[in-house]
């Protein structure tokens, strides 16, 4: 099988590297900008090219790895380019299965639920949960077995679906590494380091391992401890946000203990 | 070197294992509930008592591990029995050192910067910060001695630095559980399991044990994404709650980033 990986980006790294450890041939690797396409090429023995004239009309598949934004526009540079019976992928957990299936009948979905940056390498690809979808059942069946070479998490989603694990992602994640800033400012304004809490925080991802983040839940807001959430919250005197942000949450865990 | 142990809690459980760990006799564990203290006692080679009376004189040291509330009473408790140059430790991080000062001046305190749980074995206790303060400069290098037989992040901090960390880890522990609370439940509505956002849980919280979170921070709200935002906030009309939840963290990251 050989694909053809449109984007040079982190999702483009880390699938171009996991497919090709997984037996596949990248063809091509695109990017508007060369020298990209070059870094990444090299990476994945693969052609860099920047202009859609050079993409081959023979891959197997076309993975999009590009910003949900750029989907549909790169589509219809595609669609000037490759058959219409191409098999046309893109990576994005909020964009519908469907977006470009007027171009491409065959337009499939590819997410990978992880967040991945360029600047680190994920020891155990093999636990990130692929998330597939298109839009008949001979792409879903090549996509299930292509997943399952890359992982041992593999789940064909709706849109619906996939876009509530999008979301989830975003409350997990970015919302949670949010606080670990909002902890870190806090620390570093009584000239605390932010390694103070550097165990705190992965014994908290270590315990929903095993457990049930309800199950895991513990604090003053937890047990209902007035006096506490009431001195936290004038500790917090000088950051109003942070008092909002403080009383939100300490209020939602009260509710939701309820 | 022997200690007597003042609650058979989550904390109780978790120093008296290490303290015993290090070479530290634990000679008594005082429970109100004599079942407690067996228990713990059994675990420890310590013995259980739930009677004031009980309490030997002779210990060098006295560790509370007690909820900030019973400080005040277990300490006057305390007193009608030990000689005033007892040394008497709470474990507290938002208690200040010296709460118990006036019935005994050797006051001093002990903190372990982690979340303990009683079905959670520590394998790496070392890692756990140990934050200890006390009146007298003898007490001060005793606990630091102690503390760095048990730990290899020692820090003695004052009374506004250590209630500073206890505010800070309730943001990087209590609330990120609470925001893996929510997308779980986000999950189960469309019938999709919490597994599969533990893996990025994990990454979540391996990429700040390496960058700030400053750096790691990702998402829609991270790039100003305006149209991924909309949608997520139309995707939670259904819980109002959750919609100012989003909104507020979104506009912190956003205001963070300028």
């Amino acid at each position: 099988m050989t694909i053809a990986l449109i984007g040079a980006g982190n999702v483009a790294l880390h699938l171009g590297q996991r497919l090709r450890a997984c037996g596949i041939v990248i063809s091509q690797v695109y990017s508007r900008r060369l020298e990209r396409a070059r870094d990444l090429g090299d990476l994945l023995h693969a052609t860099p090219i920047s202009q859609w004239d050079a993409l081959k009309q023979n891959a197997d598949a076309y993975l999009l790895a590009v910003s949900d934004d750029a989907i549909r526009p790169v589509g219809e540079a595609l669609a000037k380019r490759l058959p219409k019976d191409s098999l046309v992928i893109h990576t994005s957990g909020a964009t519908p299965c469907g977006l470009l299936a007027d171009l491409f009948p065959r337009a499939a979905v590819f997410y990978p639920l992880q967040t991945l940056s360029r600047n680190r390498h994920l020891d155990f690809f093999i636990e990130v949960p692929l998330c597939y979808d298109a839009g008949n059942p001979d792409d879903l069946a090549l996509l299930a077995q292509l997943a399952r070479q890359m992982s041992a998490e593999v789940h064909h989603l709706n849109d619906e679906q996939r876009a509530r694990c999008h979301l989830a992602a975003v409350f997990a994640n970015n919302f949670s590494n949010h606080l670990f800033q909002i902890a870190a400012e806090l620390l570093a304004e009584q000239e605390l380091p932010f390694s103070l809490i550097r165990p705190l925080i992965r014994e908290t991802a270590a315990k929903v391992q095993e457990q049930l983040p309800e199950t895991a839940q513990t604090g003053p807001a937890r047990r209902g401890d007035q006096a506490t959430l009431q001195r936290h919250i004038a500790q917090l005197s000088a950051y109003p946000e942070l008092q909002t942000i403080y009383q939100l949450l300490s209020d939602h865990i009260q509710q939701s203990n309820k």
